[in-house]
């Protein structure tokens, strides 16, 4: 099985698409730009959904539902949200046999929706602060398309808040981003810098947005989770007012943030290796398979002492998967189940009955142990741990070994290479440089290297002294630069 | 509050319409034909959504997700499916600013798509079967629409099934129709008599059709989940076929079974009274509401003792929320939560921490208990399961008392009753009929009555002996017949 995968080395592109369709994660579909989650990617996406769902409900947030469709003359009532994203709407203009009177678009994302359903439900104080989420499918038409990275239809959430002050919902847009942090880092192992995006880089119809990125492992970045502070902006287009604690008349103030199923790619891109898939244990839809091995004679009583031992686990808790498929060799199971990224498997001989042991084999590693089989259960969580926390460390360890401090554009350049810019497997990584605030030297540094700000990290803008990399001008922020999906 | 709500006897579609919107369950959108489903709405989802997907999951069965266009040519691979639905799609002409080559239409249902899938992933009899349900919107377009019951835009699961043989796959059809069963009398309380549908009201592609089918309040019947045996039309219609068992090509056989948002209509619409929503304890957002009641000198006590009973309930995994506003009175309190269908009120007095007690008030009847607060988990326990079942029984008689046998056209009539045929309230029920199996007759007796045949239950079909009530020729079938949403 393993020549299904093509190394990292040859061609990274190639080695993610194989490693997507070998796994069985997705598979493109005869509809241009969309994909097929298949079920062993949905069910990733499932615990993913879950860990965030969870979260958004203890911070008091609740799950709606709204339409699909968006009438065309509502995308254009905020200006800069038009902007953004007309050109990348699916048309509706047909429907029940007749050609409909306004076109609707389907929801490239649902503010414009959201917000004339809020006018009607927000008169005062007392309805706010409004806390909804929406988990959907949403539509923004591409061309050039990447499985679970880049599709024109792909599943979300997104959060959409209203509140009485601005505090409040700067407050809020934090709080998100913290949990968007939070999830991203322990469950799904991947490291990620918090900031602010620049204003080339903002979400349309926003004041600010803050974004949480991530690092590839051909060192580009990959923005995995946006949250947005709307200000006043959707509520004057929509003339959402309600009377505050003082009696007066006051816009609503605004956030909305959304994380979707690109998630999956980081997880892939981040952890995987040339055997294929590797998923930390949060994730992966089994937590261990059982690989029986035996000839004809040892047959009966190696599978019994598998059935006892998933029988065990099964007790303990853990989801395993007991592989007894007599078609396949031992060794094409483990191939098959290292390309699929079970965590842990357990193999079982007739000599580990004798000794009444069982071997256990990370994924991430390799790494063999041997376990008594009454400490299964407790040896199989332990392992859980150390490979999530590995996996964590080892993405954070190749990120800061690729994120370097640049103080002009020689070294810029330099960093990025011109030569190879733009291709797989360049060179390249996250620059740390400071910058003045122009888009000029946002857009001329992207020309040179096609590597843009990624974000300007949380924490890391106070006492700004230096000047810009690009320009020389004295700075004003902090930023992360690198060439991004 | 209790004004907000229209009486039954009054306007029944009204006071349907006043619970959707006052308990805010949904809202309508500016979407012509698409509902906004508010958060109280949405949360009920959740539970039916989460039941259904356990019992698919015990039963081996995956989710994925496909995507929501599809390409106009491939609805029309299968004639009859494509003459059901055309009326009906919705159809997207551009996207990306310009005109597409070939249309899509918003997937009404998805069994074109998944089989054009299927048709790559089923090679041999070891691919099957393929058990894969997906989580989705739906859109087939309306004019006149009724919240739930009847939008453009639903969410709903979609089962599709692939099997090597016709009994295998037939064996699926009735094994999904009785978890449909199971789920909607348990856990929606909402008793449905499970049936074939007749070949003029099976689904478009179909060879049979199952379903379940519930009285209403109104004695209408609404369909609340449908399975449908496929047999090979799809594989036919999509060149899926598989080398069986004997190593000969063949084509695939198939499933498809889907429940929708529909569901939550048919569970207002059986339990709910004039005071607003009545719902089974398992669907509600919040297990109890504890209302206290107090003057300025108690206040104090009264809340303690609120919040200690509160923390209690939650230790025992209950839902449930302390509601202190102290802008509203307790009996504005009371038909705001009767309002919003909570199964259990609360209330606390100050004479009540003086006997260490707490009183107890059902939803459904009113009736009230005492009990003491430290035996309060156990109570709310025992009040729920009785709440649940006494929905379930009361449902069951009111459509035992208006189901009737009927021999012949005049007593068909009679029991419909023609002049107010169609309109709410009018009489009707349940008829129990011999019929021939014409569609003639079907369609006679829609006419006269708006009847039609609702299903023909299951064990009720061997040793048939009579004459159709409609035209009097040999029976085949004992059949229901209804009027219906």
């Amino acid at each position: 099985m393993a020549e299904k995968i093509t190394p990292r080395e040859i061609d990274y592109s190639q080695w993610y698409i194989d490693i997507v369709l070998n796994a069985k994660l997705a598979d493109y579909s005869p509809v241009k730009g969309s994909m097929v989650i298949r079920p062993r990617g949905y069910a990733i996406w499932e615990k993913i959904r879950d860990e965030f769902d969870r979260r958004f409900k203890e911070t008091g947030h609740e799950n709606a539902y709204f339409p699909l469709l968006i009438p065309m003359s509502f995308l254009k009532k905020e200006a800069e949200h038009v902007e953004g994203f007309a050109p990348e709407l699916a048309v509706v203009t047909h429907g029940g046999g007749e050609e409909l009177e306004e076109p609707y678009c389907i929801r490239p994302t649902s503010e414009t929706i959201i917000w004339a359903m809020y006018r009607n439900w927000i008169q005062s104080w007392r309805d706010l602060p409004l806390l909804i989420n929406q988990w959907a499918n949403v539509m923004r038409w591409e061309k050039r398309t990447r499985l679970f990275l880049r599709t024109s239809e792909f599943l979300w959430q997104e959060g959409h808040t209203a509140h009485e002050t601005e505090k409040e919902a700067r407050e809020e847009t934090l709080r998100i981003l913290e949990i968007y942090r939070d999830v991203v880092e322990r469950c799904l192992a991947v490291p990620v810098v918090a900031g602010m995006k620049s204003e080339s880089e903002k979400f349309a119809g926003a004041v600010e947005t803050y974004t949480i990125e991530a690092m590839m492992q051909d060192k580009k970045a990959l923005q995995a989770g946006t949250s947005h502070f709307l200000g006043q902006n959707f509520a004057r287009a929509f003339d959402v007012q309600f009377q505050n604690r003082q009696g007066q008349l006051d816009y609503v103030w605004a956030t909305s943030w959304g994380v979707s199923t690109r998630l999956i790619g980081a997880v892939i891109m981040t952890h995987s290796d040339d055997k294929g898939l590797v998923l930390p244990p949060t994730l992966s839809p089994e937590d261990a398979v059982i690989i029986p091995i035996y000839r004809n004679d040892s047959k009966a009583a190696v599978i019994a002492y598998a059935k006892k031992l998933e029988a065990d686990l099964k007790t303990a808790g853990f989801k395993v998967v007991l592989d007894i498929d007599d078609s396949s060799s031992p060794g094409w199971k483990f191939t098959e189940w290292e390309l699929r990224g079970t965590p842990v498997r357990i193999e079982i001989g007739p000599r580990d009955i004798k000794s009444n042991q069982i071997v256990m084999v990370r994924r991430d590693t390799g790494e063999k142990l041997t376990a008594l089989s009454t400490e299964a259960a407790s040896k199989l969580k332990e392992l859980h741990n150390l490979i999530q926390s590995s996996l964590f460390e080892r993405a954070q360890s190749f990120r800061e070994k690729n994120t370097e401090p640049i103080s002009d554009l020689g070294g810029l350049i330099e960093f990025f290479g011109t030569e190879t810019a733009g291709t797989e497997g360049a060179p390249g990584g996250f620059a740390e440089a400071l910058w003045c605030g122009s888009a000029a030297c946002e857009a001329s540094i992207k020309e040179k290297t096609k590597a843009t700000i990624r974000c300007l990290p949380l924490g890391k803008q106070d006492h700004i002294e230096g000047t810009c990399a690009i320009c020389g001008d004295p700075a004003k922020y902090q930023a992360i630069f690198a060439r991004n999906y």
